[in-house]
C-alpha cells in the first residue's frame, strides 16, 4: 500500500506540556516531509477505550496510505509491546495495550511487534516510547518502509474489552459511552443496529429516567432547548439538547445506560419525516 | 484568483474531541497538499458573532488566495444554506448564518449558494457539515476550483446584526465585544473612529465605573498591575492591565459598555508620546 | 546552516483566542513552504522562565536547521531588543528577556539584534512584536536568510536567573521546576548531575516530607497510586505517581525542594534493576 504521507495523532498528552511537541519533532527527524494532523491529543489521561474510540471512529475521514498513530500507554517501559498493523488501506502504530485492538479487528489488520531498534531514535526514554519509538516508526511508515521488516508478525495482539449492545427480552441495551466537548451523550449503539431492532415499529427509548419516542434528523429537528435523540456524525445513537448541552441538563448523575423498546406498529415518524 | 493552498479554520468544535481532526482528514481526502491553519477552534459554543469576528480580525494576515473557513452552525441541517464567497483576494467558507458577513460586506464579495454535490463528501450526515460539506468545499477551492461552478450566485447572505458605535450628546458610545484569552477587554471601537472622533482633544474613557484619561501605547506604558486603555493588536480600543487581567480585575461585572468625550482642549498627551 | 524549513512555536499565547493563527499567517506570508509545528502555546501567562525551559528541553528533538520561535513578552512595545541566534545547528528567536538564553549559553549561540525592518511586518503594532517581528524573521531564516544580514551581533544578551542546583554538606539540593499536564513534579536535577552525586552509594531522597530510596525505572516499576522517583523523558529527576497525579497527592502544599543525601554503601538497587 502506498503512503499518503499523512500522520494523525491521538494521545492523552493534553496541550498544556510539550510532549505533543517533542513527538512532532521525533517524526520530522525521520521524514520532514510527514504531513501531521491531530485528531485529538485530550483523551482522558491513561483511558485506552477513549483513545480506541477515537481511531476507530476517525481513522477512514482520512486518504487511504494515511498512518494512524495512537500513543494512550500507561504501561510505558514494562514489557508491553509496541506494534504496528495495516489494514483496510490503513496503517496504525500504537503500544499492544488495546487501543489498536477495535481497527485490527475490524479490518482484520495484520499487526507486527516492533522489534527493530533501526526505526527507533537512538536513545531510547522508559517513559516516553510516543516520542522514541512509536512516533520515528510512524514516519519511517509514512515514508515507505515495510512494516513486515520491523519485527515479527504477531497473532495475538491485545483485545480491548467493550460492553457491546444486546437484545434480551425485546429491549435493545446500550450503554452511554462518553459526553462529547458540545455534551452530546454518545451511545455505543449503531445506526444498522437500531434501524434493524426498530424495523416498522416504533421505538420508545429510556435514558436515565427520560423517555423519548422519536429519533430526529438534527438538533434543530426540535425547539431550542429541549431533548432529543439523533444519530450523531459517527453513526452512533446519542441524546443531545439543541443549542444547549445534554451532560448538563441531566447532571449531577448522567445516564449510563440507554434502552430501546417497540411500543406497537409504526404509527407515528420512526424518525424525522425529513430524513 | 489564485489559490495559496493554504485553509484556514476557526470553529466551536473545541480541542477536547475529535471534530477538528475528522474535518481535516475530510480535507485532506480532497486535497493532500492543502495547508492548514487553526485560528481558533475555541469559539463560544454555537457564537456567530465571536466566529465572525475571528474570520474578520485575522483574514487578511494570510497570504491572498487563502482560504477560510468557518464553522459555527447551530442550525446544521435545517435549511440555511451553505454558502462560498470571494473577494480582496480571499475566499470564504461556511453556512449562511452570518458567520460570513462582515467579510462579505467590507470586500464586497460575491457569494454562491454551495448546491452542486460533486463538490461534498458522497455520505452527507446531518449533523456535520463542516466535515461532510464545509470542508471538502474550502479543499475544491483551495486546489482550484472556481467558486461559480459550485452553486448559483446569491445576493441576499444572511446579515449578522452587530452593534455599531455611534456618537450622540458629544459622546463616543461602544461596547466590549469580549475578553481576549489575557484578560484585555476587547472594545468595538476602531482606532480610525476613534482617533478621528478625539481630534485634539483630551479623551475622557468611561468604562464599567473607571475613567482614563490617556490611550497609551503599549502596556508596559504604565506600572505593574495598573488599569489602561490602548489600541491591541487588531486595531481595537481595549482596556487592559499590564501584567495582569482586566476581565478578572473588573470581576465579577466586566463593563459592558465604554464611552469616551473630550475634556476640552488637549493639554496633555492625547496618546502616549512615543507613539 | 542549512534550515530545514520547519519553524516550532512557544508562546502564552493559550489556544482560546485567534493569536497564534494570527502568527502562523504572518509566518506563510513571508515563507509559503514553512513547516509550522507548536510546542506549546500554554506557557503560564508571562512566565519566561517556563517558556525557556520548554525550548532548552526541546529544540533538540526537531531537525537540524530548525528555527525555535518564543514569543513570551511581557515587555512588548518597551525598548526590550528584539533579536535572533545561532548555534548548536539550530535558529532561535524571540525578545531578549532571557526566554532565549539558556539555549544561547548552552550552544554559545551567535546573537543579533534584529534592528532591520525589512525582515519585519511593514505594519508593527506595539502589542504584538510575535506576529509583526519575530514571526516574519522566523519565517526568512527558514528560507535561508542569513541573521548577519538582520542586525548588529551582541554580546550581552539578557542572561535568565535560574536556580541551578547546589551541593551542600554532603546533600545534594534542587528545586521542584514545574509540573507537567500529568502531575508529574519535575525538578531540576539533571541525570548526569544525580548519578555523578550518587556514585556507588544508596540515595535518599526527601522531597515535601517524602523520603524514597530508589530512583526507578519507569512508571509501571511500582504499583498503581504508588508514588515513586524517575528520570523524565527530558532527564530530570521527577517525582511521580504510577497511574496518577503526583502534583494531586501532594496537594494543596506541593513541594519546592528536593535533597538528595547518601544513605551508606550501596546495599540495594541504586536505580531499577532493569535499567
Amino acid at each position: 500500500m502506498e503512503p499518503s504521507g499523512i500522520i494523525t495523532l491521538t494521545s492523552d498528552f493534553g496541550l498544556g506540556d510539550s510532549y505533543a511537541g517533542a513527538l512532532k519533532g521525533a517524526i520530522l527527524c525521520v521524514n520532514p516531509r510527514a504531513v501531521l494532523v491531530d485528531i485529538n491529543h485530550n483523551i482522558p489521561r491513561g483511558s485506552i477505550a477513549d483513545a480506541a474510540m477515537a481511531v476507530l471512529e476517525n481513522y477512514a475521514f482520512f486518504p487511504p496510505g494515511t498512518v494512524h498513530l495512537a500513543v494512550v500507554d500507561p504501561g510505558v517501559g514494562s514489557r508491553r509491546r509496541p506494534i504496528a498493523a495495516e489494514g483496510g488501506g490503513y496503517f496504525f502504530v500504537g503500544p499492544d495495550n488495546g487501543v489498536l485492538w477495535p481497527v485490527i479487528d475490524k479490518l482484520q489488520a495484520r499487526a507486527v511487534h516492533l522489534t527493530d531498534p533501526r526505526y527507533f531514535r537512538k536513545q531510547i526514554s522508559t517513559t516516553f516510547h510516543g516520542r522514541d519509538i512509536f512516533g520515528p516508526v510512524a514516519a519511517w511508515i509514512s515514508a515507505g518502509a515495510d512494516i513486515s521488516s520491523m519485527g515479527p508478525a504477531i497473532a495475538d495482539p491485545v483485545r480491548l474489552e467493550t460492553e457491546e449492545p444486546f437484545v434480551e427480552g425485546g429491549r435493545l441495551h446500550g450503554r452511554i459511552i462518553r459526553a462529547d466537548v458540545f455534551g452530546n451523550l454518545v451511545s455505543n449503539l449503531r445506526r444498522e443496529t437500531v434501524l434493524k431492532f426498530i424495523g416498522h415499529g416504533r421505538p420508545h427509548i429510556r435514558v436515565g429516567g427520560l423517555e423519548l419516542f422519536h429519533i430526529h434528523r438534527t438538533y434543530s429537528s426540535v425547539p431550542e432547548g429541549t431533548l432529543l435523540a439523533l444519530f450523531g456524525s459517527s453513526g452512533l445513537l446519542e441524546v443531545a439538547v439543541n443549542g444547549g448541552s445534554a451532560a448538563q441538563a441531566l447532571a449531577p448523575d448522567p445516564p449510563k445506560n440507554i434502552e430501546i423498546t417497540i411500543d406497537g406498529p409504526d404509527i407515528g415518524p420512526r424518525v424525522d419525516p425529513r430524513d
